[in-house]
C-alpha cells in the first residue's frame, strides 16, 4: 500500500568537495585550538574527533557543553557544505542541542548527517559520544539548520565595507 | 480587564549567590582558554564578556559559532544557577541558538535573563552582541533550559564509579 | 565608550502589508476551526487571541500544548511576513518553544516579534501569556525562523507536478 | 579498540504502560478535533496517525505547521510517558521542528522514539511523513525533552488551588 520513499540523495555538486571541506575546516583556527580535527568525511557526513584535554571543561572537570556544541555543529556544518555547489559558503544559521550525558572520556566523536538537502538550507542533525574505557556513550543530539550562500556575499548579515 | 502579571520574583534562594556563581565559573578551564570572564552578575542575571581572539575563529576570520554558543549557554547557566538553592549544581539540559550576525567585533558579551526560575527546570534567554567601533551588533538569540541538581548527584547522567 | 544600536528598523516594504498579513491568515482554515483570529498587527509584530475551548485540550483538560504552538508559530510567522515583500510568501523553516505553565485560562495571546529581519531569512521571537481570573499569566516562549520566498515557488521543497 | 554501546534498553516500569498510553491519548479532545489516532504503540516508541483534512490546512491549503507539531509532539511524549513509572504523569518542557516538506498527502504519520529515557527528563526524537500517491515523504523532524512528574503535581507550573 506505501513504500518507503528512497532515500535523499547525498549527491556532491562541487567534484572537489573533500578537499573543499577539509581546506575550510583548516582554516577554523579555533579547531586548532582546542586539537579537534576530521576523523572521516564522505558525501552529506562528517565526523570530528577531539582528544579530551583538561583546559576545555565545565566546572566539574568534564567536556565543556560550549565545546560539545562547537563539534557537533562543525561536523553538521560540513556534511552540509559536502554536498553544495563549488563557489559557495556555508553559513550556521541555527541549531538546538539536548546534552544526554557527561562530557567524560578519552576522546569524543561528533557525527554529522545531512537530513535534507536544499539549496537554500540543509536541515542536519549531529550526534556526539564520548569513547570511555572502549566503549561509546552517548553524549548529546543536534538537530541544525545550514545555509548555503551561493556566488554572493552571506544575506542577512552586516558585512563591514 | 486584565493587568500584566507582576514579573517572576529573581529572588536567590541562597546567600552565598554571587561567590558561588563566581567560584563555579573560575572552575571551567575552558572560560580560562578563551580567555572569557564574568562581567556583572545579579540575581538572575550574568554577563559574559569575550575579547577578540584571533585562535577562536572560523574558516573566515571571524569568532566561531561553538565560542559564541559556549558564553551564550553559561551566561544563561549561571543567570539559573544564581537562583538555585545552596547544596546544588546546575546542568544545562538544552539550547537552541540562532546566529544573526557575524562575530566580528572587538569584543563580546553574552547576556543570560531567567525567564521562569523553577525548582527543578528554568528557562532562559541569552543574547550576544558584538561591540564592534563602539557600538554593538546583534550577534545571536537562544533560548535553553537549565536544571537544578539539589542535593544529589545528577539524574539522567551517567556517573562513574 | 559604547553606544546602543539602533533598533533594526522595523519597515514594510510592502505597502500593502497589513492587508496582505490578514488575508493570509484567514486563508488558514485551521485558524478558523480553533477559533483564533489576529487581535493586533504592526510591522514586525502580530498578536493572535484565541478564546478557550474544552475540544482543543490535552489529558489533564489544558490547553493542548500544539494548539499554543500553533498560535506562536503563527504570531512568529505573520510578524515576519509583515515585513517581507510583495510577491512573496512566508515559510517556517523551523521553531523552539519552552512550554512555561500550564494552558489554563479564559483566552491565550502569542505575541510575535521579528527580532532581525532578513532578505532571506528572518529571526522571530513569539510569547504566549493566559488570561486567568483578568491576570496575564506566562504560558510560552519560542525562537524561530521564517523565510521568504520571493516571486518564486518555496525553495527546498517538494512541489507536485 | 571500541564497541559500540549497547543500546540503552527501553524497558517499560509501569507493566501497564500500553492501556495507560492509551488511555492518557484517549483523555486529549485536542487529537479527536483533528482525528488523529494512534496507529501503533511500542515500549519507548509511539505512532500517531492522522488523515489529511480540509479544515486543518495553512494558507496555501497544506496541512498547519501547526498540526504537523501537534503530532509530532503527542507521538514523542507518549513515546517517553510509555516507559514511565506508574503514579506518574508526562510534561511537555520544550520541543524544536524542522518542517522539510510542505504538508501535502493523503494522512500523515509522526513516530517518536526516546533517544534517552531518564528519571526526571527523556529526550526524544520524532519524524513525521506524508503518504503521497502511495509514497512516504519527509514533513518534519523533531528534538524534544519531556519531564516524568512521578507521584506529585507538576514542579515549576502553577497550580490552581
Amino acid at each position: 500500500m506505501s513504500a518507503a520513499q528512497p532515500k535523499a540523495e547525498l549527491k556532491p555538486r562541487d567534484p572537489d568537495w573533500d578537499a573543499k571541506v577539509r581546506a575550510s575546516f583548516a582554516r577554523q583556527t579555533f579547531m586548532h585550538t582546542i586539537g579537534a580535527h576530521i576523523a572521516s568525511l564522505s558525501p552529506g557526513r562528517c565526523e570530528v574527533e577531539l582528544p579530551f584535554r583538561h583546559d576545555l571543561c565545565q566546572q566539574h572537570g568534564y567536556l565543556h557543553g560550549g565545546v560539545i556544541t562547537a563539534i557537533a555543529a562543525n561536523a553538521a556544518g560540513y556534511a552540509a557544505f559536502s554536498l553544495m555547489p563549488a563557489n559557495s559558503s556555508v553559513l550556521g544559521v541555527e541549531y538546538k542541542i539536548n546534552l544526554l550525558g557527561i562530557g567524560e572520556g578519552e576522546r569524543f566523536f561528533a557525527r554529522g548527517s545531512v537530513l535534507k538537502p536544499g539549496r537554500t538550507l540543509s536541515v542536519v542533525r549531529a550526534e556526539v559520544e564520548a569513547l570511555r574505557g572502549g566503549v561509546r556513550h552517548p553524549v548529546a543530539r543536534m538537530l541544525a539548520t545550514m545555509m548555503c550562500m551561493e556566488g554572493r556575499p552571506e544575506p542577512g548579515l552586516e558585512v563591514r565595507a
